[in-house]
């Protein structure tokens, strides 16, 4: 009997916004996975810490490279993808096992979730469950207390990374925007939505959910400073009565 | 001392799919109000029975009018006004008389949700917060295990009530779609994605995280039946490895 393979959502950093499906999952698996920077704590096993009491015997997948080398570098793609290998065997082994392994993931895991490599892998091999996650968008919005769609509104989710014309180009033609994957891109991110007529409506959020968060109109942020865990919303419902 | 508002997602129908915080919320409220179609159970109330155990007292609000009338004709616009400000009031009352008031939101409640209408109306007057739940996209695409989105993949969120001609040029343009409001929109929306050259690719749930929810690729769909609760997913990632 092989084990079972669990995608758990851990949602935008509150460990209260966990589903209650997802806490019942942490108290009866074997194994916890999760990805972490080497050096750094993973921010999915932080938000489930308070959950984690059963002793289940824990698997940081640490990356072997971040950020130091261009992400559409072949040296980049040729170790990550290794790494995604080397890690969904890792798991496999587990399961094999007949280990019940967890997989973390912030946010939900199908959506830009790390554990999506783990799934295109395994899923077909192994009995497989996705357990959704409050996302992070959906974390800040509602902290903010803004309303984003509604009725008719057309909604397009935008990483950061893409380049300032295509960015203007999607958040003039649609009702209502979400920026992710901030970060370092926060200058290229204003002028675009500049560009687009739609500074003076934009939202920032920084670490929505967590503590220390902070919502403040972004034409109202004076400096370029953002980090990763940080999202621009642009809010639709222009025929909100 | 006036009461507090919250806003609490239900999730797409799970009851396990509730987060902890919006279950303890549950059971301290005075109060929880919920909308629903004269006659008709609501959903979002069904959702939460299994939490609702110290007796708060219960408050539908009944609309007046769902699709009898068409939604953009003016005597809908201006009974389904009246019955926001009525609602809204009726509402703050309970606030005003210093009770704790939930109003339920199917999914995740500042996302297409009935409950924005009160938010928009009394969120300025009085304490409120918004506890997000998992959104029904979310719900189908785990249910589904589809990864929707990654890396550099644009989304967009289109309900499916929009022309055709739209619906097509936005599937178009972008990795990943999904698209809401199915229910009697599917030939519609069915004709857009062979148009756009994604019927293929799309998946169609119904009911998804709820008991007979059912999983198929459009393409082998072979009826244009579709209840109120169904999506269309188009997922991303072409460059998965």
């Amino acid at each position: 009997m092989t084990g079972r393979l669990i995608a758990v959502g851990t949602g935008p950093g509150d460990p209260e916004l966990l589903t209650v499906k997802a806490v019942r999952a942490l108290g009866a698996a074997d194994v916890i996975a999760f990805f972490a920077k080497a050096g750094n704590d993973s921010n999915a096993r932080g938000i489930v810490a308070s959950y984690l009491t059963n002793g289940a015997q824990e698997l940081p997948l640490l990356y072997p490279v971040t950020t130091e080398i261009h992400r559409k570098h072949t040296d980049y793609t040729s170790a990550i993808t290794s790494f995604y290998d080397a890690s969904a065997e890792a798991v496999a082994a587990l399961l094999d096992a007949g280990k019940t392994v967890i997989v973390l993931s912030e946010g939900d895991p199908l959506f830009y979730g790390s554990y999506m490599h783990l799934h295109v892998r395994l899923a077909r091999r192994y009995q497989t469950e996705v357990i959704p996650g409050i996302t992070a968008m959906s974390g800040c919005w509602s902290q903010a207390g803004l309303p984003l769609v509604q009725g008719d509104d057309i909604l397009v989710v935008l990483p950061g990374t893409l380049d300032e014309e295509t960015l203007a180009d999607r958040i003039r033609s649609v009702d209502a925007a979400v920026i992710m994957k901030v970060g370092r891109n926060l200058p290229k991110i204003r002028a675009a939505l500049r560009a687009a007529g739609r500074l003076e409506a934009a939202i920032y959020v920084e670490r929505g959910t967590m503590a220390a968060g902070q919502v403040v109109p972004l034409a109202d942020k004076t400096d370029d400073r953002a980090p990763y865990f940080s999202l621009v919303l642009v809010p639709g419902w222009s025929s909100r009565p």
